[in-house]
């Protein structure tokens, strides 16, 4: 019979990365989805997560004041970070502010915290509380520099108006977690980041501020 | 820089399976997306497609009574096939009947011919036409057997529900193409389906039969 080892999903937000993969997911098996209610709301109000059974897939809701346990054994802490709303639910002039529809995750088992932040516009003082406090933290790592898509003219918008700080520059993440003793793994990359390409400068400067750059199958044990 | 090598894209329907796929194909480059009006009214009633970028991804309505040209050298025929509207825009009763929402594909190139049929309820009289003059079918082998969703418990719909035949009985399609000159590929198969284990006695029905089962990277030289 046709199986998943996928019990739960907690969703950080309904960005197309996001959320397409559940519709690989569509099976008649159980699995527990967690998202915020605006994150839950981009999903019900899309014809094409139906296929998701309602008796199979349950939808829970987020509460940000609130720790809960996706399975058992591990524990998960949501909150808001700079950010924006999905690209495909976007007005005109989209706002870059902290809302329930882009949030980082803290997990916690076995006395070890790892952060997952796959969308962060800028570094708060209470995110910076919780990667002082963290094992691992795996970062946005869309961007290199902020206007990398447009000098590449593969689009026109900077990172920043997508929702993303660059790793580099004075604004960068590079420079914002530089003093951090977690384990950094960039997470979320673009595919015109150059620390894809092994070898390259760009690699070279994360690697050597002792960044990790995660890739297809890394397995992280802290 | 970024680069993919799809120029131009043919939707059968906007089932799932069929339109997914597109939402890693957003990038900004030049695409032909052609669909029957009833396909592209799926898409652009989903946000999610809207990040196609209509200034990169043209739109192409498919005419049912006129042969096109997707890319040079290969001319397409587009025919509507007894079968489904997309399960998540189906209401409670369904008609599995032909139109628009559901449709089969006749590619020539070079003096032979393809037929795609990836969704297909019956054969109709003006199906085995196409089929007699074919050189290769890719015919839809969603299940072996009509119940093979409820007697495996992992659903509880028939294949003819969906709006597929199946491949074993009286009715299946191992009998309805038995007798075409044609290559005859099974593609479409569900993961319930027995043809996708080597061995299985529903493999071998196949193969004896003369029948091939498509695979992740086949190519097919005609």
């Amino acid at each position: 019979l046709r199986h998943s080892p996928i019990r739960a999903v907690l969703l950080t937000g309904a960005e197309i990365d996001q959320v397409a993969g559940l519709l690989t997911l569509r099976e008649r098996q159980d699995l527990a989805l967690h998202a915020t209610p605006a994150t839950l709301a981009a999903i019900a109000d899309n014809p094409m997560f139906g296929a998701l059974h309602p008796g199979h897939v349950t939808r829970h809701a987020l509460s940000l004041a609130e720790t809960f346990s996706p399975v058992a054994g591990l524990s998960a802490d949501v909150f808001t970070v700079p950010g924006k709303v999905p690209l495909y639910l976007e007005g005109d002039n989209p706002e870059i502010g902290e809302s329930a529809e882009n949030v980082g995750v803290e997990l916690t088992g076995a006395g070890r915290r790892l952060l997952y932040l796959p969308g962060v516009a800028a570094v708060t003082r209470a995110m910076r509380e919780r990667m002082k406090r963290a094992d691992a933290i795996l970062f946005d790592g869309t961007l290199f520099t902020d206007d990398e898509m447009i000098s590449l003219r593969v689009g026109d918008k900077t990172g920043m108006r997508m929702g993303h700080m660059p790793i580099d520059g004075p604004e960068g993440s590079l420079t914002a977690l530089s003093d951090l003793q977690a384990r950094r793994i960039y997470i979320h990359i673009n595919n015109t980041n150059p620390i894809l390409i092994e070898g390259s400068s760009a690699r070279r400067r994360v690697e050597e501020a002792g960044f990790e750059v995660a890739y297809d199958g890394m397995e992280i044990v802290l």
